[in-house]
């Protein structure tokens, strides 16, 4: 969207204008506004954080709809929802745990600017190493909820054993690149699917996947491709897309198979219910199980796990890439390219810098 | 079917003759075989069981088809896999655990008497006090492994607590009869689905469901009828039946929900697949579980489950009904009555008495 002249002592934020049918359309579905900044003094007990960056996600096509999911839906003139990373830039009366310069990541939304209670903040351990070493960025892809979403849904809710035949949809995404290259780590097979040839190139070459598999190419052919690559079945397969590659992945699975749910971008734009997976009848056969998660449920973990991770990408064994969109207002625009799959890593969209200069476009 | 004269010193077997298509039919399906029946001396750690009782389940629909599913397929003309409960008339040398009188239960199939390696039975210990107080045929129905199917399907897959609404398919069948008692038992709200007013009766009579819907009456009534009383939605689902109905309950998940996979008698007779239920998204939406087991898998805790479940029997928290059919030879036909609905309880076939004497229909 066309970025307003804004005048001095003001700030951007975007609103949800209305609910899509089928693929949101920036100008329609958004609306940007410009708000005065709140000036200090604070009041008690708040803080005012600058965004630096925040996150574009498939899941925030869930939010805009009407009906509760496993959150609250965005209404109609809020805020749209968003992870964001930020700095502290004012404090109020009270408050304890952050200080001004604090790196702090939150709920905030698509906003250049957030007055909020202290407590709907979290301030990063260790922000500053990382963003010498990878830049702030990497906390809201590789080390942020992408990441822990690929740790601990694979991990935890996968629970993959090395040797394990894992495979994974939308893997050459922001969360399957980081789950392909964790299950490596962990000795297992791994299968990607992706969407074209290029993409596939990458995740053997770079990724280190075993197999990539181009669904692009039809449903027939990444049938037969699917069955020839795991002609030992398959023991975990962590779902990024839903649709008919979950219900061709199901009808593979081997006894105690693990498939976790972790989105069904192949959904979420479509206002029909689409076919369920036939082939979930082998969740009985093989005693298998499918299971939802929320990243969140894990959140007290999440301070090992980028420590962990934080490690495995100075050995080099876990790269992360962002691909980063300059400008608050190009967000909608970037939630767009997630939905066609020209994305090629966690989007995020960069909004200020440490020193408050806006990311142009 | 028509039981054909046996001579002495022989008895009778049942084959799988052909795998049916649809619904079985037993003269097509099943084939009746006289065979000599061992004499001492038997050969080596070998014992020779007297079939008291056999088992008729849905899940030999599965058995039979021609695909590998959580067991290997019965061969063409091969004795139908089935359960039993069975006394030990003769031992061979070298049998140490088991001796001329017992009661054992075993995977021994349809057929009157069976020469096999000792350890293929196992003897059930307490057997006698059992068959005094509620007569044998409840080691294969209530405390068997409909009972323990409900048992550790319920408590340890579906994991219910206290006060958890739970919504059970095929509730007025053998295991579902159980689990809405064990359900009752934990001080669930106990939702019991099944076909038929009559059953509908029973289940909120006899078996203390607080609700009870008739699916028969229509998909739409049915959902309607559904949500009224889950109106704080679905926190544990035992599904039988699988299709339409599994559907309509995840459609209602709360959050964290665990769907117990135990069945899906809607689906086994069918030669094309059925479509997947559409609303598995609910699982992503809601981190829920869907789950098939074995409950094989627990063998090891049967023991304790069956005492804590007879006393349950005594304290009459918990009734088990048996419909008994008399004769081996009827068992083909009893299994038709098992996808016909026909059957109140958990189908049993009567073989033979403890003295020998063979049941006559």
């Amino acid at each position: 969207m066309e970025r307003p002249s804004v005048p001095k002592g003001h700030h951007l934020e975007i609103l949800l204008k209305s609910r899509p049918k089928d693929l949101p359309k920036p100008s329609e579905t958004f609306e940007l506004k410009i708000v005065q900044t709140q000036k200090a003094p604070y009041p008690e007990n708040h803080v005012l954080v600058r965004t630096l960056y925040t996150s574009v996600d498939p899941a925030m096509r869930i939010w805009m709809r009407p009906q509760a999911s496993y959150t609250v839906p965005v209404k109609i003139g809020d805020v749209m929802k968003a992870a964001i990373l930020g700095e502290i830039v004012g404090v109020g009366e009270g408050v304890k745990n952050v200080k001004v310069g604090d790196i702090v990541e939150g709920w905030l939304g698509w906003r250049e600017y957030a007055l909020v209670e202290e407590n709907e903040v979290q301030v990063i351990k260790g922000a500053e190493a990382i963003e010498k070493k990878n830049g702030l960025g990497v906390l809201l892809g590789g080390l942020g909820m992408t990441g822990m979403t690929a740790y601990f849904g694979l991990l935890h809710v996968g629970a993959v054993n090395k040797g394990d035949v894992v495979v994974i949809s939308a893997a050459a995404g922001a969360t399957g690149s980081i789950a392909c290259q964790l299950a490596k780590i962990q000795k297992c097979t791994v299968i990607g699917i992706a969407g074209g040839d290029e993409k596939c190139k990458w995740l053997k070459e770079k990724i280190g996947c075993d197999h990539a598999i181009d669904y692009k190419r039809g449903e027939e052919w990444f049938n037969e491709e699917l069955k020839r690559v795991c002609k030992d079945g398959v023991d975990v397969y962590f779902d990024n897309v839903g649709g008919w590659i979950l219900n061709s992945v199901l009808g593979l699975i081997n006894m105690n198979a693990r498939v976790v749910l972790c989105g069904a971008i192949s959904t979420y734009n479509k206002s029909t219910p689409n076919p369920g997976p036939s082939n979930y009848i082998n969740l009985l056969m093989k005693q298998g199980r499918m299971e939802g998660f929320i990243v969140q449920d894990f959140a007290s973990k999440f301070g090992d796990a980028r420590l962990t991770m934080a490690d495995w990408m100075k050995e080099g064994k876990l790269i992360s890439r962002e691909q980063v969109v300059n400008g608050l207002e190009m967000a909608p625009s970037a939630l767009l390219m997630l939905f066609s799959g020209k994305n090629t890593g966690k989007l995020i969209v960069k909004v200020a810098d440490r020193v408050g200069r806006r990311a142009k476009h």
